[in-house]
């Protein structure tokens, strides 16, 4: 089995670049890992990056990597789903597994992509994807494979984390806090696929695939951002002493069903996630056997990811030949559950008094009120029930309460 | 490769009645795990089970495993040196892969049989030994490879975890809490391991022989237990808002040395861990490129535990073929780092007044006193340097504080 770990890189941006400097400077340790050294045969860059000290590495047509029978893993690092679906595909069919931090790709299209990798007997892995330098796929779908996964929910956005922490810390308008997350760069310039839910909603959908089997895909996801949160809720939940924050979140339904879904949840002082902030992630696994299991650390960053990806090419040196192969079977909508069945407490702002709150939803925390009406939160219920207990009511802000 | 894997497992107690159950509970996710069928070929206890369900794979006589060629993977959870030794080592001879919640062997004797593990082309695995139901040695060894481990430190002890939540929560003395912990089977009937800190010391040295590559006898690891902890301590420690935890630690230095011992610390309110109560453990493993990642679940208990062993299960067949072996050096006490040299503020309770504590130890922050003395939080110094200052002082409590 000795013969040197040839590995491409496509895509010189942080995360590849990461990579690269880290296999070079912690060589020795992967190798022990991986039992055998690993070398960074290519990089694949449109980009011209003569003064790097990688300079003699780089390439710029993909055939190379693709024809080079000595190159057994390819990092895709290049992002969204256009060359990557294509260089991936091509990377995988020639027999070479595919590394990745992708996470639009493979909410995406894994599913076909692990296809090919299977047929191929090669490895399609993106630990990468959810959680940064988290370890967090891995333990779902091996460290917990004797269990059966209930529930996973999670703080899956570091940019939107940090101006949901700004906002309770420091008191800042959400659009201060997002200005402030762009100048120290936790934000991007145009930072909606952060704000509106949708990096976190492509990451609840990996965990899902992962999780229970089937393919959760993106579109039958309903996924709110954070742009509408107030000061007025920041103030009314910190009362309580709870926080909010943007979560991914699926369940096992009690029909067989997957519900899958991304938006502000209010969370309790003793939640395992309430402490978890700024750009740090924080993921919830609750297994039937294991009980509930937290996963904390940097959710992005050039050195975190790196080494996500690089525990994914140890992976991969490991699971070739053994026939265990990561996948899910495909599925449409018939499997995605109704979130609205789902049951909890409730945070409600809206334009009644205390009184009218009390008539409607029984027991009530009375959080506060003013002249628009009264914040509060229910006791437990499902979605559907809250919706009728709100008819005929104009309700600013509407949030389930994890406990 | 498709043939069924037949795992033999060695005591039927809390641990291994688990594994058997989870095996034929979870069958089918752990095949798509492993790549292959598990199926328990054997049990190995000198008791009689005639009424379980698993009578019929019974044997009393390890013989019977060992010569079984279609035995590949042991489960060793009898626990102890003796027997669990002299097993394990001819089970490993005979090159079948052993998997083990067993921290007293592994801590002891992990080194050798982990040598003859590679020998042999087998594996010696124990994720179940350390946090019981949470994935942190494999995230260690694999998922964090590409990174230099700087620290690693946990609650790893539920038992003293759970007497130590009931002194702060409910105000217990240390008496009361071992007794209500013995009465609801957190504590054994001779809770000695658990409360002098043996147990955390074991893990410790387990973490850090995986995170640093090098062996660390428990002998060599200073270790002080919970008996001490004093209803005074937690009254003033409370006042601060900070909590008193056993914490094992172990520190690669700067002159490469690896610092690990086991003591009460206080953990002031923002520390990752000081939210971990009662039988739960929390693990944060801090590496040059990560920072610190935290793992959190419950440490004990017969299906987690049970879950962490058959991630082994399923981790031997991916192993075995690839040269990628678990394993540290041999090394001695010329490695041991002088835990003294660490700086941190330090928790300290003696017979001095508020005035005197000032004089000597500078900018200190007061929590109160009585006619016994002062209770006061130091700034950060090296243990060396804090017992230089307490000459001559009969100092009750001293304990470091972390951050």
């Amino acid at each position: 089995m000795i013969q040197m770990i040839n590995v491409a890189v496509m895509g010189f941006g942080t995360v590849g670049s990461g990579v690269v400097e880290l296999i070079h400077a912690n060589g020795e340790r992967i190798a022990r890992g991986a039992g055998d050294t690993v070398r960074v045969k290519y990089v694949l860059d449109v980009r011209d990056f003569d003064n790097s000290p990688y300079a003699d590495l780089f390439v710029k047509d993909f055939a190379v990597i693709e024809n080079d029978p000595e190159v057994s893993i390819v990092v895709e690092t290049i992002g969204g789903v256009g060359v990557a679906q294509e260089f991936t595909r091509r990377a995988l069919s020639a027999g070479k597994s595919v590394v990745t931090s992708n996470k639009e790709l493979v909410s995406e299209h894994g599913c076909e992509l692990l296809k090919i990798a299977a047929e191929k007997g090669v490895c399609y892995l993106f630990e990468a994807s959810v959680g940064g330098g988290v370890p967090i796929l891995h333990p779902i779908s091996a460290c917990l494979a004797g269990d059966e996964i209930e529930e996973i929910y999670g703080i899956l956005n570091g940019t939107t984390n940090y101006i949901l922490t700004n906002m309770f810390k420091n008191g800042a308008t959400f659009d201060k806090a997002l200005a402030e997350a762009q100048e120290l760069g936790y934000a991007e310039r145009d930072p909606s696929a952060d704000i509106n839910g949708i990096d976190t909603c492509r990451k609840t959908c990996i965990l899902a695939d992962l999780a229970f089997g089937k393919n959760i895909a993106p579109d039958f996801v309903r996924t709110e951002g954070i742009a509408a949160v107030s000061a007025i809720d920041v103030e009314h939940v910190s009362t309580a002493g709870a926080s909010i924050k943007l979560i991914g979140r699926t369940v096992r339904m009690a029909d067989g069903k997957i519900a899958a879904y991304t938006a502000p949840h209010v969370l309790m002082s003793d939640n395992l996630l309430v402490n978890v902030e700024g750009v740090f992630n924080g993921i919830v696994v609750r297994g039937e056997a294991t009980g509930e299991t937290m996963f904390y650390g940097k959710g992005a960053g050039k050195l975190p990811t790196a080494t996500a990806v690089i525990s994914d090419i140890i992976e991969t040196g490991k699971t070739i030949g053994t026939g265990a192969f990561l996948g899910w079977s495909e599925a449409g909508e018939e499997i995605i559950g109704d979130t609205e069945l789902l049951e909890n407490r409730w945070y409600i702002r809206a334009n009644i008094d205390f009184d009218e709150a009390a008539v409607r939803f029984g027991q009530v925390t009375m959080l506060g009120c003013d002249e628009n009406g009264a914040a509060f939160i229910t006791g437990a219920m499902s979605g559907i029930r809250c919706a009728e207990l709100l008819e005929g009511i104009d309700a600013t802000t509407v949030y389930r309460v994890l406990e």
